[in-house]
């Protein structure tokens, strides 16, 4: 009854006041710039497909020109020079990698060197499954939106000649290859293969298949192809040596490393023309049958309505309330974030690519694909179980298809390849954290002897190299490799506590007792001298000079990956009180992690560190510098404008890490279920749970937030006092009410 | 009756004496040096595929090596360097295309470079329909014959690691690009793109399709891809960097310029695998149609049998009797050359790709393809109207096929592609030769309307470039072409007196006159100073200075194409009374005539002057010269080795010369149904007739031919004395029997 009075409530007040929805405060131009290699084309809630404009192409680019250093998005906020719009892209990684089937609408003559036909733009707009800008040479505006598998584009263009690209040689990827074929004046099909997520394992390139409908038949349609140049003896004889040519009404496969399709027009008038492009990574008659199920005969404009929709039943299942508006675009823009990656793999028919040798496989469930799970393990499948938990469940049976396929847990899987980009073992955690919370539909033996495989199998292991060192030492050494043998440890230490703790929870108690014992091992590579961890050699003995500093800004080192000895010092969570004994107690430790900060060691762009500021918790008393650390880092380095991320999303962790922060939660531990407390930033949040997991409908939580109130005073739960800046996860979505007073 | 008894004879000599068949006397090794351009390896009939061992890659094959010269055959009998089997080719061409996909078994460890996994051979044998040799660094012996859409090949591999790789970045075309796909274990899918026949028209470029399949499921199988080099700053992340990887297990298209894929075994003894490859320019799904229904469950051994059987039946339609052996070897091998090519296009389910854009079109006869009309308009297909009616009438339903496909009639025609290559509009000679001859079931009105078309439409007419001038002038000039104004102006002619020929026989009186006078333009340039024809310019003044020689070996000129005034001059055999008046007489023209061969400037290698040698036939009392002379050329020329053709055969032209030759006639005025006679090289010479065309079952051509007796004393036809040295076709096709009395 209280139920109803309050949508009724809902709803008038949102007539009242015309209240923005979640979706409407959602900035895709955020992360667009500094790195952070979002993309602020139109895409599904974890669509398969997106719509990017595509504007890393070409000297006119430079300093952010694709080919001429490590750049990982189609899209940088600074560019200028658009050469189309990609429709399989990654959003927030560190590699380049996909961008590509790129489509371009042109006026005039035909074009087809994206050094010549690409333009200058202006009148952007990025909204939530929309993005429309004007191309400057041509006077032509594009709108576009996506369904999961189809991007679906709009052209408006002038009258007279006007030409539809799809440009198959370039790509943000460095995999090279396409095979396209029209099929008819208003279809055209193909395949380009992509691969080599950073600049690795070549060998297992994998084709992307699509299909192009368009709304009007072109007048005239054909095909390109840039062949490589010849050199020597045949050369001079080759008129056409290198030079890209045009295939006019040609209607078989072209195939080749450079090759293009396009679609010719002549308007009499002004005329809006509207593509889809389906999208498979099993086959082209998959990608026909994605595009035709999911946009049938919906016109643009209906698939655009249908698309916000779908992405604000996602994103009001958190409602804030109070408040700045900055903060609020701030929220819901990293909570979209989070909903990109993982995406899916499978077709509308289910199928999907097996791992690595893709023979056609079928789910009745989601497959997800693209876990990037070095970021993620630390926060973003924590927030996806709190909020999503359905989805939650559906990533771990995909991890677990992906252990049946392969024999391994994925790290970093791509579109059915294992890219083993980074260290650790990290899928065993999220799985343990996530049955730890209670979200148990899934095969929870088959997950915990495939953590056992990855921890125990020492011969022919992907995941864990150096297993043989550390399980006889207790840690990688100098000897073991030569990149982040702290790190590694660090990180096997992490995963063998998700093992222990699955295994307590499953009543495997020597299991249980063993890798407990081993998740602790990092404790050998503390050393007294720093008060922070060091590299080990092969004989026992220290590395020796040794600069905890080196490590930073990326510098390969031997101890570290992507960071130093203060970046992962502190990266024990599962083991603090152990930490602060090393370090002599309580106040060294606090000292020690105030360190970080004030020597401007503290990296807020990358995963190590990032759960750093809120370790002041567990020492009694010193709880407010978590909370001003974290409202500080939440000010500097998230952001309403392009640069508005600390760096790379990471696939939604940076993000995750910004949500949790502004509701005043964060998961510290992994595969752990307490969440630590800081202040939050709205007056109210409520989450609607899924009662299924949960029981209960939704947990509100709310505060007196304001300029002046940022410090926690107190905390209730369901209306009761609570001790400390800790609360369990189910105590947490059975609270149904979480109160913070707060004070200046 | 007397038919029954002579069939008896036949077998029963055939048992007494083990008499060697038509297609015992075939040496496929004729014509692969010398860049005669053929090819050793098995054909079918007129067939789609071959399997040409491929030697002319790699620099172990210089100075024959593909890359490093124009070089326009897959195999060549110096070389020594074997990189694999091609499954498309073409014979006696003089410019490269095809030669791809790329068959190749190796032993050990899998090796995908071409340059290193190729290697020396041994024990080469060639038979009609069959090849072998031995693989030296493998140890393989290597069977493979030929149904006319599939390569079927027999690998003997010994115990141990074997591979079968086809290589789809290799071959002899310079266009790239293939996409491959590994279905199962025994089966394997691809497109290549094959065009730019002579470095031209790369935009016409087209895809070929196969459908691989094996005996013996692979232990492993996996593609393999050669990236292009990149360069730059992305550069030096790349391990990988334009080296070929190898992708173990993968079951998904994998497309690009350099690919390939494997089938892998290890065997416990030695064993023999048999591949089946077949091949469709429509689809995948035709090759593997094409595949199933030429080679059903049939083994390597059933095929060759089949195969040969029938090359026999269609060599059997001359049977040769008495004269030398080593001139049966080189009568058979060239009536052999002349039944390659043009070959079929169409699928077994008729389906075959229209001109240009590739539509699926079906036929119900067999739709024929390489027509490299400038050469075979000559005598191949007068040799085909003699011998095989039926497939001459389907060359001209074919040619008419092409007119309806594409608004024009073909000129050098390649896999519905026109390549435009050389000068002239030959097409409708050949067609007025046809029907002229009683090859009349084709629809001759629209034969006759495309015929007109491409002599009178002046704009855009692909086939007669220069045409205003030629109609306003009677020649092109030096300003109308810089390449070939006295050639182009004599081919038109000899088009325009075809035209003429036909318009008679159709009743089209006005049209006859109207061609008959445009066919003897050439006069205009006639030069009475050096007796021979020499290059106008635009103003009707004479090119000066001039030198008749230049243009020989191929040397680039203005007034001729591929020769010079000499081997030009006499090339009006629709005129040679017209040019022997020109020069003064009979006298005069025979000692011009006599000159080409006195002063070097004859060229056997050539088409322009392939009729010299007849033409003392034309005056009365010379004759001899022209059986000296022949039988001279034949001897030189043609010869039972490798290097026995003159040069490129060009599609069986020089092949076809050699047969009429040996045979004792000559078609030497095409479009015109006379033949002109020599002395035969066999004792009898049995030519069964197709009665359907001609009424008759047979004609048969008897002689004293011997070492001594050489020269024509008489000839009788139906056993009545013969007049001068020329016979009607229809005279011919009715005679029975055409006896000469030789002498020394």
């Amino acid at each position: 009854m209280q139920y109803k009075i309050l949508l009724l409530v809902a709803v008038f007040s949102t007539g009242l006041f015309a209240q923005k929805k979640p979706v409407d405060y959602v900035n895709p131009f955020i992360g667009t710039s500094n790195f952070g290699t979002t993309n602020p084309g139109p895409i599904a809630v974890r669509g398969m497909v997106s719509v990017s404009p595509f504007n890393v192409a070409g000297p006119k680019n430079m300093p952010l020109e694709k080919d001429s250093r490590w750049l990982s998005t189609p899209y940088v906020h600074e560019n200028t020079f658009l050469t189309g719009f990609s429709h399989v892209n990654l959003s927030g990684v560190g590699c380049p990698e996909l961008g590509v089937i790129l489509a371009m609408p042109t006026t005039g003559a035909l074009e087809v060197d994206h050094l010549k036909y690409g333009t200058s733009y202006s009148n952007e707009v990025s909204k939530v499954g929309y993005y429309s800008n004007t191309l400057d040479n041509y006077d032509i505006k594009v709108e576009a939106t996506a369904t999961t598998r189809v991007g679906v584009s709009k052209y408006f263009f002038p009258k007279g000649d006007a030409n539809i690209l799809i440009n198959l040689g370039l790509g943000l990827t460095n995999e090279q290859g396409a095979s396209v074929k029209v099929v008819s004046p208003t279809e055209i099909e193909g395949v380009r293969s992509v691969g080599s997520f950073c600049y690795y394992k070549p060998e297992e390139a994998y084709p992307v298949y699509f299909v192009a409908q368009f709304s009007k038949p072109a007048d005239e349609f054909g095909v390109w192809k840039k062949p490589t140049t010849y050199k020597g003896a045949e050369a001079e004889w080759m008129g056409y040596n290198g030079k890209e040519r045009i295939m006019k009404g040609f209607t078989k496969e072209v195939v080749g490393d450079s090759i293009g399709t396009y679609m010719r027009y002549n308007f009499s008038e002004p005329t809006v023309v509207e593509m889809k492009i389906g999208v498979s990574y099993v086959s082209i008659e998959n990608a026909r049958e994605n595009l035709e199920k999911e946009t049938a005969t919906q016109s643009f404009d209906q698939i655009l309505v249908e698309a916000k929709e779908n992405w604000n039943n996602y994103l009001s299942k958190i409602e804030v309330e109070g408040g700045l508006e900055e903060d609020k675009v701030k929220f819901y823009t990293a909570l979209y974030h989070t909903l990109i990656h993982p995406n899916t793999l499978n077709d509308f028919n289910g199928e999907y690519p097996k791992m690595k040798t893709r023979e056609t496989l079928r789910t009745d469930d989601t497959r997800y694909t693209v876990f990037s799970l070095w970021d993620t393990y630390r926060n973003l499948h924590q927030l996806m179980s709190l909020i999503y938990p359905s989805q939650q469940s559906d990533m771990v049976k995909s991890m677990l298809q992906i252990y049946d396929e392969s024999g391994w847990l994925p790290k970093w899987e791509l579109n059915a390849t294992e890219t083993t980009t980074m260290v650790g073992d990290p899928a065993g955690i999220i799985i343990a954290d996530t049955y730890l919370k209670g979200i148990t539909d899934f095969n929870v033996e088959k997950a915990y002897t495939a953590m056992v495989k990855s921890a125990d199998q020492i011969e022919g292991n992907p995941l864990r190299p150096g297993l043989k060192d550390y399980i006889e030492k207790g840690y990688l050494t100098t000897k073991t490799t030569n990149s982040g043998s702290v790190s590694t440890t660090q990180e096997y230490n992490i995963s063998d506590y998700a093992i222990a703790q699955l295994a307590k929870a499953l009543g495997k108690k020597s299991d249980y007792k063993r890798f407990s014992k081993r998740s602790i091992s990092y404790r050998k590579l503390f050393d007294k001298e720093y008060n922070l961890l060091r590299p080990k050699n092969d004989d026992g003995s220290w590395l020796t000079p040794y600069n905890p500093a080196s490590g930073a800004n990326f510098e390969k080192n031997l101890g570290f990956i992507e960071g130093n000895a203060w970046q992962y010092t502190f990266m024990v969570t599962h083991d603090v009180k152990g930490l602060m004994k090393l370090m002599g107690g309580p106040k060294p430790f606090v000292n020690r992690l105030q360190d970080v900060f004030d020597k401007g060691q503290y990296d807020m762009a990358n995963e190590p560190d990032i759960a750093y500021p809120f370790l002041f918790n567990y020492v009694k008393g010193e709880e407010k510098r978590s909370q001003k650390m974290v409202s500080e880092l939440l000010k500097t380095y998230f952001k309403n404008s392009p640069d508005g991320l600390p760096g790379n999303d990471d696939t939604g962790t940076m993000s995750a890490w910004a949500v949790f922060s502004m509701m005043g939660i964060y998961p510290v531990n992994p595969a752990n279920t307490t969440y630590t407390i800081t202040s939050p930033k709205f007056n109210k949040i409520t989450i609607h749970l899924d009662p299924e997991y949960y029981g209960e409908e939704k947990l509100v939580i709310t505060s007196n937030v304001s300029e002046e109130n940022q410090f926690i005073k107190e905390i209730k739960v369901q209306g009761k006092s609570h001790n400390g800046y800790f609360i369990e996860h189910q105590e947490l979505v059975k609270a149904k009410s979480l109160e913070f007073l707060l004070e200046e």
